[in-house]
């Protein structure tokens, strides 16, 4: 016996409606990151707690549950297919939102927004007792969530990180991290050894807001972004959200005296964006048109504002026009200056401000503090504390302020718990998809510094973009690489650049 | 036999959710008209489509019908009680709603969108063929809308004009209008006949767009918008948009070259947002918690834009700060010259930079035309011939361009018939109020002179916009004022104004 014929087009119609229904919540979820006024804050809060329901409901309609049935049942459609692609995926997110009652759903929505706000005020104040309440309700929930979800073994944070990276677990991370962590480590200490230290305080001179936009907005656009189909706003914590076909919203915050802030917080969002333009929108509203894991969205964007934006061929293209635009900050620096000040490696506070051989320890600490959160094992209350005494351990330093500490981050307020990880995951990935870009394109360095930027799009476009959700990422990595994932690719690239900086 | 207790709790949470939903659709269409990338129109057609397809559903479930049967039948609140009210009105929405099926609804809502991006394009390129086939599709669906509705006589229109200003026909505007009309062009044909024309390229001279921006927005706060709750954006087409409590979203648009556009257009809008922030929050998502009519909604926004922001008593007090900001344009102005050049009487092309005297004409030929266009004796592709015609008559002067022509306004390519005769009404309303404001507060002119708006607004907050749908329009006219629907206070004013002005 066969599915009927319809089935899988009755499905797709299905999906289809929830995800642009889903996209409507992304309108309001960017707005109140971006325009929202304060009194705003709950209406906005109970706007989003009806809507996620109201998706939710479409998501787990039981007819969904028997298509899909169906359609496993009595389908063949071959491995690799999209269709069986398509159906592999809504299996998995059907199964993950039926297991949660709407009600935990609305009320994550809700709290998620409120708290989100109360987040915003106590980093301005640097108040973590105004925060600790939120964060408290807010991990009870999310550990209901696990529980809901279910989870091998005693892993309750599997069940989350599942959300962002399917497939993965955390013993399955803390595989990949162990070694990469002792190469880091190793890594650093020979850095800090080396007595070299760039100069980088010409990257707090006075950098015009409206030049550091304009100049940020070019390099997007030169990168591949496109504005007739996105917007760049401001928001205080970055992020980039694709509404859909054609709407793709990048948003980033301006410090006068802080050059590398915007302009590779705009590069590494722009990143994510170019990921989001270059989907199949023939099938936008269905898994295969869709960003396969938060970790395959990271490669991208790290790829674009690590692997190209902080090479030397990069600036050999950009900084004679950085120079011109930029005339009190850079008229008497050198281009190896600049690219050895936006290349200094040094432990600090903020993970989005940190450099690309220290960003992944600010990761592992967010790792840990967050699965012991969720198992019980550390006390919210006891976070502040905690974050603390693992960043000195890990970094030598001790944050002066919750802001600079464990409230500069925006994820726990909105409930993003078991996403830190995938950061790391996709700097490792952008490793293993720019060497193998390399072996077909050839040097891209040369490319890079000729702003020939779109073989390297499109081949992003043809091998990763294009194929959304057709692949797991660690399957995906196989068919795009032929490698299997490792810390290798990674340590190699950043071994090569720094000890040729360093002098190691 | 009584209604059961919890008839009347149930009905206001099913109005309630209805609300919510509706508000997110008004985000998403604030976000289409202000920071919409041009590549993502259709996808948010799509997204209002869907979104007012799942609003209409609900606000049309049968449930409602029952609930609203059983309250009726059953119970006995007083007569303009907030429940009696509330069910009143409720039944003439969800009247309105179910005759209307859904297919139908998101059809308009999707050719809206659409037919909004062909009117913007046609606006710029000055194309109106290119606008033509959308201007057609809209009027077929809003005759189906009309027919659907049912209407009494031969007034397809009526049942059009009643979805905006409940109540109203379009024999009793123009019984309104009439006379209105005829006092109208002898004041129009007596100040032309003065011979005194005022300086009005003072107003065409520089005034710096940030500058109108911090002017504008420090006026808008002054007479009582709140910010905290607010926004102003910018908008091809200026309006307000209340979201729900706290959070109201003004627009505007900036001519370096001409000062009253933004100026008085955000005084405009933000008239129309004091009325919604003055909106009894306790009863949001009920017809009481919401505003009565356009017509009332306008009677605010004029009356702040017409009858404060354009008195002698207004630039008393704000002419000085308007001389430091814009000292390159009105330095050696003096302030009976600035008074005179914007209360300059004068026909024009453009309905929303026209003067109070002819702005009434501008409403009555598009009256005319909305209704020959529902009716069908006027074919859209007539439109254009028949606007420039009449206009010519009005107004003695013929469009140069379809943008200053049958282009200029955004309503009919979204859908908006029925709507032109509110600002009319809006006009008669305002004039009413302030009579009656003053019979109460005392000369407003001399509180005004001194920026004294507060009591003004409070009297607004507590006579109008805390009584939401309490009352109808005309209702709430002879509550407020002891008075009944008449052209006679707003023509009063207008004479009274202008004769001294133009010595007649």
């Amino acid at each position: 016996m066969h599915a009927s014929p319809q089935a899988y087009e009755k499905l797709v119609t299905r999906l289809k409606k929830t995800a642009l229904l889903s996209s409507c919540s992304a309108v309001l979820e960017w707005d109140e990151q971006t325009y929202l006024p304060p009194a705003g804050a709950e209406h906005r809060a109970n706007q989003l707690a009806l809507m996620a329901g109201i998706t939710h409901e479409q998501a787990t309609n039981p007819e969904i549950g028997n298509m899909l049935q169906e359609l496993e049942d009595n389908s063949n459609f071959g491995e690799d297919s999209i269709e069986q692609a398509n159906i592999r995926e809504a299996r998995h997110e059907y199964d993950r939102a039926t297991k949660l009652p709407r009600r935990l759903v609305e009320e994550l929505s809700r709290v998620a927004t409120l708290s989100h706000h109360a987040w915003v005020d106590a980093r301005k104040t640097n108040q973590f007792q105004d925060f600790l309440p939120w964060l408290e309700q807010m991990i009870d929930l999310k550990r209901e969530e696990a529980a809901a979800i279910g989870y091998e073994g005693n892993q309750a944070y599997d069940a989350l990180l599942d959300g962002y990276e399917p497939g993965a677990t955390s013993d399955l991370i803390e595989q990949a991290f162990v070694p990469l962590r002792n190469e880091l480590v190793a890594l650093v200490s020979a850095i800090k050894d080396s007595g070299i230290t760039p100069d980088i305080s010409i990257l707090t001179r006075k950098y015009p807001v409206e030049k550091q936009r304009e100049f940020s907005m070019d390099a997007a656009k030169q990168i591949g972004f496109d504005f007739n189909a996105g917007r760049l706003d401001i928001a205080a914590h970055p992020f980039c959200s694709g509404f859909g076909p054609g709407d793709c919203r990048l948003t980033t915050r301006y410090d006068e005296h802080h050059f590398p802030g915007a302009f590779f917080g705009t590069l590494h969002e722009a990143g994510h964006g170019i990921y989001e333009q270059g989907l199949n929108q023939e099938y936008y509203g269905t898994p295969v048109g869709s960003f396969t894991s938060l970790g395959i969205h990271e490669s991208q964007s790290r790829m674009w504002e690590n692997l190209v934006g902080r090479s030397r061929a990069f600036w050999d293209h950009f900084y004679q026009p950085a120079q011109t635009l930029f005339p009190e900050a850079l008229a008497n620096v050198d281009q190896e200056e600049f690219y050895r000040a936006i290349n200094d490696v040094r432990p600090s506070f903020i993970r989005v401000e940190a450099d690309e051989v220290t960003y992944n320890l600010h990761i592992m600490l967010r790792f840990e503090l967050e699965k012991a959160l969720i198992s019980g094992a550390l006390k919210p209350a006891d976070l502040e504390a905690a974050w603390n005494e693992k960043f000195s351990e890990y970094f030598g330093l001790t944050p002066d302020t919750p802001a600079n500490g464990c409230l500069q981050d925006v994820h726990w307020s909105a409930g993003l718990i078991g996403y830190f990880p995938t950061y790391a995951l996709g700097n490792m990935y952008a490793a293993h998809f720019f060497n193998a870009a390399e072996k077909e394109l050839g040097n891209l360095n040369e490319l890079i510094a000729k702003g020939e930027f779109t073989p390297l799009k499109e081949w992003l476009n043809q091998k990763i973009h294009k194929q959304g959700k057709l692949f797991r990422a660690n399957r995906l990595v196989e068919v795009v690489t032929g490698e299997t994932l490792s810390h290798e690719p990674l340590i190699g690239q950043l071994q090569n650049k720094y000890r040729e900086l360093y002098h190691l």
